[in-house]
């Protein structure tokens, strides 16, 4: 039995309240327990030097946390003029896992920015951040929708992340809070998408290891998961739900 | 009559939320109207090093805002490698505000670190950041108090903010939205005591003057509004109230 | 009696020197007692890029200290690799207030960069560098006048700047030298115009508040200096003097 | 068939030269097909602040590529002034790897720099670096040993790194070379222990997906190639190899 | 009698390795005793924004150590953020020196980087640094007169460097290693041109000083060993040679 | 007969201002022609951490320009967050020369720093700042004798420091102004001490070359009129002048 007195493939409570901030085109509050995130995508209409001409879009992601999400407070990343190498590191997957659902030649020569600030943190900030992010992109394009900015939603499939992990006594367990994941062996970030394929694996066990049993059992836990991050994605997103999918995914 | 529908001396709803995050000491989401900052108060046990030995307590704030609290997106301060002069300038404010109402010595050798995170921005981010950290702050020594950590409410009297400016055609108005704060000829923040006392005025004609009567005009403007402003800070700060004022200020 | 032997009304003697170095269009060397700054006004023929083809100049101020203009040597910002607080808000209140008396369509798309660079501070660096640079941007004009660059001195007044301050023993004093700044509660710095108009007022108590009535007397004692820092600047800028003030402010 | 003629299954030549610079305490040139790397490790005698008094080691990579190991020049992270994200990610990744085979106990208050300079670059740089620091670690223990300055090799298992990917025909392919990994789907790091255990797996399917069975595929793959990547390290190891292993992983 | 059982005219023996790495235009392996340096010229189809319509081309260099090339380890610059005031004076040297002997209006609007890391150092890495540069910089050439894309070798000169100083006991010495560079009273570089005439020469007396007489035989040392040096360039650049100063110098 | 009627031998007029400024313990104005040079010397009761414990002193020089020194403006070092190679060379050399006539040993544990901040330029600033610099040091140790805080004069000799140059049509000439400079095929530094020994020198030919014949009479101009500049210096030095020279260099 996991301290939290939750099963083993057991997800946290998950709310996404949409329309969080006024200004951004996607703007997503998502709770997973006790980890607060705001997702915010922004439009901008054009894209970086290096894409220009080229007729597709672009989507970058940038994340961060308050300096008192955490239990000791952080000192900004701004004050000590450079981001550390965890952020950037976070910032890649995100943005890498987006562009993996998202085709970029529907969206024509324009940027999305996703911003995702984490406001509170109990473990599992980065998996949040992509299952947030995803519904605040779906929302932003809504809004290109209805203004026939563009023709029709560019997201091919559902994209949702979870963590999963192995504790010291060997349990494989789902979705791990701050104190689980402090003292985890091993612990796995999965981001798949609505059809169950992989988009992005990242298993470490820093000073421990795993074998090939205890990864398919992980696996097995996040996909799990997955399904029910899916659903309550379904019911943030709204009306936007049946434009997505319709697109076979090549 | 101004567009926003106010009265000259009409304030915005102010809305203070305690408790909004769990990790700081004092965590409170103020609202002004549109406008919504985070503002976290933490704890530290030591002070920097400039002030090792001298028995006292140093207030020290940051102030930052999310990408997209502003209607167009903005580069994080972190990813540009460094802190715009506009930053600078409001984190030195509200912390040498505050150091006005706080009795360093009564903290002993404790850093209080002010975070004003804006969430969305509309106007009025600088003084609603001092409205809410005064809160966030007295709620920090509560918690102080209540493990018997220090004595006695180190807070000599209560502090707000509130901006007043002239529209062009020479209107004085209290507490500008960010469309009057960007057409007003002038723009002026004050700070003020609980007793009615100024710790800091900031008055500003960007390509623009104005007469020592309109300053007097506005300095009633602000008056008036900051009478208001205690009593929303009252209702939110509870218990500690009584043992605020009731040390006199020397 | 201040411990400089000067009447609560009194400023230093003020001197400035005109055409100190030789390359810069406008070049000051202001004394104001023993603060003493380099003010040198230079025109480049095009503006920031968020300027362009909008037909209007800009004006931006630098401000730095020599490491040992002060008592302590100072660490150079070129070394710091960053500009520190103090530094931003002091460039940004000398450029503010100079954008205030200069008709910006008047000058075309130019950039006058003002930079203020202090030999010896001993107080009031701030007010003593717009005081002079206003004198050096009036003398550049003056230069683009006579090569026929521009067709009328595109200054709408005179602008000039003085602190004043209340003592601990509740004196309020005009243009305080570093060793009463260092002690007053109150420190405010005053920019007006010929016209005896507010450009700036920045009033801070440090650890301690102020009420209206020595607001009031403060600004009292800042207008009364000014006029005499106007007449210094009237010899300073010489036949230039008739262009200043014959056009009226809107 | 692989544009490289190589079978799916079948490695680069890998070539590990010892002693390649005379000043580190190990130093190796790593050759992995066409692309070499140098993995220096330097030995200090003391850890990082946040783990004095621990009575532990720490073990810490950095990873560079020579600004012309590529086809185009790369500007130096020295003249930009920061290091990428891409950097950062694989100088964690080295570092993290290392540390799950070495007893941080064993080896004292010292810390093991490890210095991954790429001279030129055809694929697999960050696999090549774990596999050749690897040996430059164990031999830089190696005279700690000799000095007598630690007792045991801390050395648990060997330590192994290679890519694996999904080619555009849906082929799963062994050791990417630069060619064949700028147009794979799907692009997995695989570190793994002489053991046969995970230590740490990254697949990403950059606007791609994979299933469980290329997932499973691929892994198959890695196993084989690791398992002749031992071989390679036993004989550049050479004395060593005996004491490690002789160690049970916990 | 030196303590490297050298001659007081003696070089050390010097290794120029070709075509060392793929990708470059240039590329050579320097060895001068046990200091190594690799040396990549790399040819860009543009100059700075400075030169761009000149019709002329650039040569700039870089220069950097790997973090252990030294017996102690250094911290890299990347990490540090930036570049040393020593790293700045040898690539501004090195960049110099080459523009001596380069025809730039014979290259056309490119720029020529030119790399040099060391690889070990032990005394003179940045002497080698020139003597190895010039040789890529003319293979780099040799590139581009293969391609046809320039019409003649535009160099005019051969170019090398060496070392020579003062040891405390008075002797002058050529070619010094890191041991006797550590202890000279005397450290100067010379470069010169095949035709023996000077480009640089940049002597220094930390904390000693030097006669002419001094000065006259320390040169006559570098003239005698640039001569060798000039042989060992040769051999090393093959064909080219006879291209190379058949252009008059003028 | 040189653009600017002097003689090929001729230095421009030389005049050294002492207590310029009123807080360094050393502050001097030296104009070499129109180039003027504000060199204050502080002295630290501290060296930098890896000269603590040694009983000796450290001397260390910052060199800036004023933003408008030069006929076109310069961005701010400060602005721009890094220090320029050019910038950091110069400093380098200030504090080497200067080193060589300080006796470390004699100055306790102690730190001079020596700024030298340009005001106007005019070629030769990085020599007018060596010849300036040095009379500030005596003065700043003078002000240590006269609080006995020293026993003895710490200068072993005088130093100063001219240029000297070849024209384009090959005549030498001494202390070039800018547009000597500017178009000059040679550039030589050098820097010497009052017995007429070397201490540095710094020549370069950029784009050009110089024979041995060139260098001997550059290096004859250079002594000729840094005869003069040690009388000049001698001047300025007053009372301390017996206290130099009476201590035997060894």
């Amino acid at each position: 039995m996991r301290s939290s007195e939750r099963e083993v493939n057991q997800l946290r409570p998950i709310k996404i309240e949409t329309e969080y901030t006024k200004h951004p085109e996607g703007s997503v509050l998502i709770s997973v327990g006790e980890t607060r995130v705001i997702c915010n995508a922004s439009i901008e209409d054009r894209v970086p030097p290096f894409m220009r001409g080229s007729g597709k879009g672009w989507i970058t992601a940038e994340y961060s946390m308050l300096p008192r999400a955490t239990e000791q407070r952080n000192i900004r990343e701004s004050s000590k003029g450079k981001v550390s190498g965890r952020t950037m590191e976070i910032q890649r997957l995100i943005g890498r896992s987006l562009r993996a659902v998202v085709d970029l030649e529907k969206i024509g020569e324009r940027t999305v920015w996703v911003d995702c600030d984490v406001i509170q943190a109990d473990g599992g900030t980065r998996t949040a951040s992509i299952t947030g992010a995803f519904v605040a992109v779906v929302l932003a394009f809504g809004k290109l929708l209805d203004k026939k900015a563009i023709k029709e939603m560019p997201i091919t499939d559902f994209l949702g992340a979870t963590s999963v992990g192995v504790l010291p006594d060997g349990t494989e367990i789902l979705d791990l809070q701050y104190e689980e994941d402090s003292q985890a062996n091993v612990d796995m970030n999965v981001v798949m998408t609505g059809a169950g394929e992989f988009v992005e694996i990242q298993g470490t066990g820093e000073e421990a290891t795993f074998t090939f049993e205890q990864l398919n059992t992980m696996l097995e836990l996040a996909n799990h998961g997955l399904k029910e991050i899916f659903e309550i994605q379904k019911e943030a997103i709204g009306e936007w739900v049946n434009q997505i999918g319709s697109i076979n995914k090549q």
